[in-house]
């Protein structure tokens, strides 16, 4: 590394991803406005096909290809050249490969035309990739310059998997240096912009998937998620997002930053337009039998039982729902609190049953959490950055510090032991409020960020998210409504519970905001994904 | 503590076990054979009653309580009665409580007679407890002479659970100290011996429960397994043992050493005299849905058609089924490869279908979990044996070295990323395995300790069981034969493949070992208790 400065070698990545996009596909005009979402219908370069099928649900496109209605190659291209757009928008790609990617789909259309039959059930769907899997024959940056140009040898096992399946593989989304910040910048390739404005962050760190869902140059991407990255983006581009429990999805051969941490286990998960996506993505993995191939995953295919206790209840008698306003660490601006009460005057108003949740010490739960994440001292992600010369991203000491001590494996070990303390009681309260109210409560609602999609560079309080990771609960983040400066006015009355409440209540500003994407989260025990899936999916449909 | 010398204590806790044995159960005449099986017949303290209702199945029996026509007052002071017999024989129990037992039992046939039902599955059944779960106004102390004498204030998950299902607890069985050894010694009441011959170990950490059961003192006990625990006991003892995998039962709230310690967990699961008795177990505490109370359970009811898959392969085309003898690392001694003989054939001869399998890197695999056991250089364990002066028991060091260093945190990520690339490696075998044969392999058979019931002070190598803990296989345990000096001669063409086997191999003596309990276990993949149960039934109703 050292003959090689960490600037050259950006700059040559930089050139390589510019190369990457053919001339026919480069944004002529570039435009001027903040929001970005129309600019793929005017560009010019996107055919009445291209939009067409771009603006379809990943459900109704399988359905498409697997009637042969639609072939692989014709909407892989449509989706590459969108993706090409939404690269040069949002600067959203770390790796884009429209040949391999074509390649792939004409032997899927040959294998339909021969066999009469799709491979499986993702059959020809391009999905976007976060740039932490793996896919054979690419290389893997992660936001580290030390890792570009490394070519992967074998496929993730999700990967491979949905390569089974019959997805195509295309382009590597950008993800922040070290995945743990909930924004998407790094020195590769700088900052990833939101698509509804781009003075917002597209959250992180599926940051890149987040964007290019977004604005639709994928129909659906992967992302993993320790602490929001699946959740945040989601949430920001007004997308469904899941992060399943630990062992749902297989997570073996992909990169990461500190491999072999498991007191909190990353999960990886999709990103989607739709509930039924999200769906249609977990059941076509899990039909792959992932729990032979990954120690980690669960023999548990999918529960159509578990998904029909919930249809049920919504039919007889209601969902029984608890909301949360806040976390009692930091109160969430105006848009998130309103997107809460929108949630639960809609619930009641449809017949369902609305308690009170009382979050039983998040702020004991989060500082937990924060400790794990910087157990080793930092001393891998900071050796990754080093290992270039690059110097370390604006806010990625909020999580990790090097100034933090590295822990004793006793330390480690009481560390864990307080985790599942904290988790047990928050089962038992659970379980208490199931006793009190005399009915099984499916699930909770609360904000999953304290703001809005945010301005760059202000992003602080992981706490809403990261605590159901510390909890290992399986959450779905739905798209409510969008901030509104005539309804969501400043919090007059407001009372600083901290420091940090103050900070994340300073950042409010109306105006800035007005249009941002407001999201709840759904959240369900552990490995509850079918029932979890099912009332998010109902909240949608009332919403 | 100071003041108060780890004899002194020991002599209290010695007396007080004495005490809690009523005159009328005490043994008169002590027999002088080597072999205890007989003595509870002819000791003259049960009565018939006492020797029918105890020599019945834990199956048998919660079928009489439930239709009334066994009291459980009188089933429990008939257990309590040969538990007592046991203990004098044995020496296996740390706390024996029969008038708490009996208070329990009476509640329980109230109930009965007045609501003319039971109150769960287990109604009225007595089960012994291994010396670290956690009974309210208990004591438990993991044969660390320290914990002597404090009191519990709560019942650990899973006792909760097997009291709301009817179960009623009289004994805490002995154990090793620190549990960390696979026979059972401590310096509170020494040493536990086996029922089948004084002179040979009851096996451990699990032991007192091995030879409680064993010599039916208790028809079902619980024991835990970090590397055998459950399995070695089981196995010198001709019993029935399931090592669940990790997050199948509750563990939350028992007492441990090294507690927190989550890179291989230690297990709870039942000794038994049969499958349908661990099945009665596993489905009693499933029915109370454990995941409520215990974060690391997941959340999976028994499963009836994966046990009825294995039901049909039996009756259609027969079971797939891949043995080995051993692991490249010791070779078992004569009795235990005849052992593996025995199962192949009887398999082949019954239409089953038997393939060799090749053992992947156990030597690695047993060095990993040895680095983990060990991790904390040791310093949990021997702060609990010095907190009263107590001194380390003879065998502790072979996996507890307190000369080993203590990992950096950066190691045990390290150590765990290799973990888990050897359970995928491992995963990877078994579909090779799978692919070449053109089938599904069910289980894997082979041996769960290289010797019979060993003598006193000589068990060195637990690869064979700590393997399966590393990769979380869900194991059972099944009694095959016993060890005939006729049979199983000297291993006259023995090459040892290290130190270690020339070690184990040299303290076979065909003379010494007659008689003693031959086992087999059959391994499935994580979380496969339904099926590997199966499998088990099958293969002991064939033996």
């Amino acid at each position: 590394m050292a003959s090689v400065s960490w600037q050259s070698i950006v700059a040559e990545k930089k050139a390589s991803i510019e190369n990457s996009i053919p001339n026919d596909w480069k944004i002529k005009n570039a435009p001027s406005e903040d929001n970005l979402m129309d600019f793929p219908e005017r560009c010019g370069i996107l055919s009445p096909f291209d939009l067409e099928v771009t603006s379809l649900s990943a459900t109704e496109l399988v359905g498409r290809l697997a009637t042969g209605n639609l072939k692989a190659v014709d909407l892989t291209l449509s989706f590459c050249k969108r993706a090409a757009v939404a690269q040069q928008l949002l600067n959203c790609v770390h790796l884009f490969f429209p040949e391999a990617a074509l390649v792939q789909a004409r032997q899927l259309d040959e294998y339909y035309a021969r066999h009469n039959k799709t491979v499986g059930p993702l059959h020809g769907l391009p999905i976007s990739l976060k740039d932490q899997l793996r896919v054979k024959g690419t290389e893997t940056s992660m936001g580290y310059v030390a890792w570009v140009g490394k070519r992967d040898e074998t496929d993730s096992v999700l990967v491979k998997l949905l390569r089974q399946a019959g997805a195509i593989f295309y382009v590597k989304t950008s993800v922040p240096q070290t995945l743990m910040v909930c924004e998407t910048v790094n020195n590769i390739i700088g900052r990833t912009v939101n698509p509804r404005n781009k003075n917002w962050s597209c959250g992180g760190s599926s940051g890149g998937e987040g964007a290019m869902v977004g604005i639709r140059g994928s129909v659906m991407g992967v992302g993993t998620d320790i602490g929001g990255s699946i959740r945040i983006p989601a949430a920001f581009n007004s997308l469904f997002g899941i992060r399943p429990s630990h062992g749902r999805l297989p997570y073996a051969g992909m990169a990461n930053s500190m491999e072999g941490q498991e007191t909190v286990h990353s999960v990886v998960g999709p990103i989607a337009h739709s509930i039924p996506d999200l769906k249609l993505f977990i059941k076509s993995v899990l039909e792959e039998e992932p729990w032979k191939f990954d120690s980690k995953v669960i023999p548990l295919p999918w529960r159509q039982n578990e998904e029909e206790v919930i249809k049920s209840k919504i039919t007889h008698g209601g969902l029984n729902i608890a909301t949360y306003h806040h976390d009692s660490v930091v109160l969430p601006h105006p848009p998130i609190l309103r997107g809460i009460d929108i949630v639960r005057s809609t619930l009641e108003k449809n017949g369902h049953n609305v308690f009170s949740w009382a979050p039983h010490e998040h702020e004991l739960g989060v500082k937990l959490i924060n400790k794990i994440y910087a157990a080793d001292g930092c001393t891998d992600v900071y050796k990754n950055i080093n290992a270039s010369g690059e110097p370390a991203i604006p806010n990625i000491k909020d999580l990790l510090n090097p100034d933090l001590p590295k822990a004793d494996v006793n330390e480690i070990w009481d560390v864990q032991l307080q985790k599942w303390h904290y988790q047990c009681a928050y089962l038992d309260k659970w379980r208490e409020l199931e006793e009190k109210m005399g009915r099984e409560i499916d699930a909770i609602i609360g904000p999953i960020s304290p703001t809005a999609a945010i301005r760059h560079d202000q992003f602080r309080y992981y706490g809403y998210a990261s605590i159901f990771n510390l909890l290992d609960f399986s959450s779905v983040v739905i798209p409510v409504t969008f901030a509104d400066k005539e309804k969501d006015l400043k919090n007059s009355n407001f009372q600083p519970m901290g420091k940090i409440d103050a900070e994340v209540q300073a950042e409010y500003d109306p105006e800035a905001y007005h249009g941002a994407p407001v999201a709840v989260q759904v959240v369900g025990r552990r490995l509850s994904e079918e029932r979890v899936l099912a009332i998010a999916e109902e909240i949608s449909r009332l919403l």
